[in-house]
């Protein structure tokens, strides 16, 4: 008996026989993709091939399929845990399949552990920030397109106000108008400066945008500037080089980023609830419903129960819903989610523009 | 007047007033992200926002927009490409919202000429493998899971029968049953063995596998080695770490491996074809129609255009149809590919077993 990993897939199927099929297809793609008639070895057969667990009806031409995969095909040598493999493994070739999404896993102990997990979480972005307990605010630095400079100016007002994250847009990159090594510290100098004068706390989160030498570089540099967080969008820059970068470079808690995270095929609430935790992200941003994007309330539950669930040594990760959120929905937001969450809103807080700082402090009152 | 790059979206919408409402929202998102009537500095909204340049009905409630983004988002300091920032401004944010597909990019000049596109091509692969003109052989070794010493013997006895380009099949990783730093140097010694013997020029295409700096160690083995191609998947390793792999490391030509691809977020032509392509992939891999997977016949030959089409300075790329391809399809898929193509088939050739090398022979034969 060999220890697998559960893949968890819904599939499309006009009869129970055709998911049948489509699920030993998934098996034999995600495993040794070749006809099982021209193996020659048996053990390739039993101990390597993909398996077919079960097959569950959950709707009209709907089906639930879960299929065990070998841990020989995923863990490498000395039992490492192979993020790029793993993804591979769990939806590498299927993916390109239209009647399939992957929908949740289960890590057999060998390979968890080779994922440390966020390294803050919950508990540790909270004494970053002195929020014993409620929800944390945050909001983001937009448009991309403004020079470091007035950026810097839009930080120190919204600083002012008490917001305690603040993150760049993730659309700010290394462009010209406002390069990394000139936003970033002016940012960070003008965070400073409002906390001088307020006494609070409040904390930077630039966005990391590159190449994985231009990622080091700017994880140094701001490491240097004192930058409480950073933003950083794993699906943009690959899983496995965040996963690398997280362990050998970064030094604070990171907030996810979804951006390029496709819609639907890999589940919203295993992609950014789970595996970004699984891969150290301690606050995953994701859309929330209502907005400008359309997940349902269920899902977004999921997301938000999915990274903070017991989970062996992974620290929960913070929820982070946005994407449109406004001032008004603060006290929906917190009922929905409770009080481990982080409450992003960026343009509706900008909509005040020369009052941007008592909008801000009303928001941080609005979560006491 | 800015210069743009044009990006074009495929749109479900249940009216035209809704499908330009919907162009105008991914117009916002894919640059300012933020309410217009947030935005303080008239040139945001003029020279930054994303601009909907027109909106054509392709089918029942279906549309096609093309929306102009601005250069300044895309481009770095110094004109950089950063080749994150542009898949974050072509299909980040929008990726989430399940009405939109991106199906194409046009690249002003000032952002292409940062892409070198691939260094080899079809000329630079027809080189390596003395192969002037026809159809290039191509199989994989599998399944993963065999020992390092059967995949060599494998290896050997494909080679000896002159299939053009062995690669590995794209599941073998750094498994302990068969560490890359003890594969590789056997399958290339095997296969050199095998050439000594026929005198031929078969090549060997290892699978790169694992975190930015695993990668490097890999392509640094896989050239002492003197294997004469590598596979990559891009989107497994994330497609700016391979841009700074392939620029700043790997020497050979590449196939490209579509795993983790996704199904139709973005286009398969604009993926494999030309993002691939762009990104500098020299022979692109991708699943034809009439296997394992379900392309239509059009995709499949929009595909093999955009590889090889003129496209300013970059070299055209071998398009690799596979996925389930037999011997019998080869002059079908000749006909339907023409010349510059690479002829991939793995388990089909595997199911003749230990008469293997007669069937490599065969295949090799069947397209002189």
């Amino acid at each position: 008996m060999t220890t697998r990993l559960i893949a968890t897939y819904e599939i499309s199927a006009d009869s129970p026989s055709q998911a049948l099929e489509r699920a030993h297809a998934v098996a034999l793609e995600q495993s040794i993709e070749m006809p099982p008639a021209a193996v020659q070895q048996p053990f390739i057969l039993s101990d390597v091939l993909g398996r077919v667990e079960d097959v569950a009806v959950i709707g009209e031409n709907r089906y639930r399929a879960r299929i065990g995969l070998a841990m020989s095909t995923i863990l490498g040598v000395n039992d490492a845990a192979q993020p790029m493999q793993f993804l591979n493994m769990l939806f590498g070739n299927s993916s390109l399949h239209d009647w399939v999404r992957c929908v949740d896993v289960d890590l057999p102990p060998a390979l968890l552990k080779g994922f440390p997990g966020p390294r803050f979480g919950i508990d540790g972005i909270r004494a970053l920030v002195k929020v014993p307990h409620g929800p944390i605010t945050a909001t983001a630095l937009k448009p991309q397109g403004l020079p470091a400079a007035d950026i810097a100016t839009l930080a120190y007002q919204i600083a002012l106000g008490g917001i305690h994250v603040i993150k760049d847009d993730h659309g700010m990159a290394n462009q010209a108008i406002a390069p990394f090594a000139k936003r970033v510290p002016a940012v960070a100098a003008a965070i400073r400066r409002a906390n001088l004068e307020t006494g609070l706390l409040v904390q930077y989160a630039p966005s990391l945008s590159g190449t994985p030498r231009e990622l080091i570089a700017q994880v140094t540099l701001a490491h240097n500037e004192g930058c409480g967080l950073l933003l950083a969008a794993p699906m943009l820059m690959g899983l496995p080089t965040f996963f690398e970068l997280l362990n050998e470079h970064i030094r604070v808690p990171v907030l996810g980023h979804p951006s390029f995270g496709g819609a639907a095929r890999l589940d919203p609430a295993l992609l950014f609830g789970k595996l970004y935790r699984l891969f150290g992200i301690d606050a995953p941003i994701f859309v929330n419903h209502g907005g400008r994007f359309a997940y349902p309330p269920a899902l977004c539950a999921a997301i938000g129960a999915a990274a903070r669930a017991p989970w062996a040594h992974l620290k929960p990760a913070l929820p982070v819903p946005a994407g449109g959120m406004t001032l008004a929905r603060v006290p929906e937001m917190r009922a929905f989610y409770g009080e481990d969450v982080m409450l992003l809103i960026g343009g509706d807080l900008l909509l005040a523009k020369e009052n941007i700082t008592a909008a801000a402090r009303a928001f941080v009152q609005s979560v006491r």
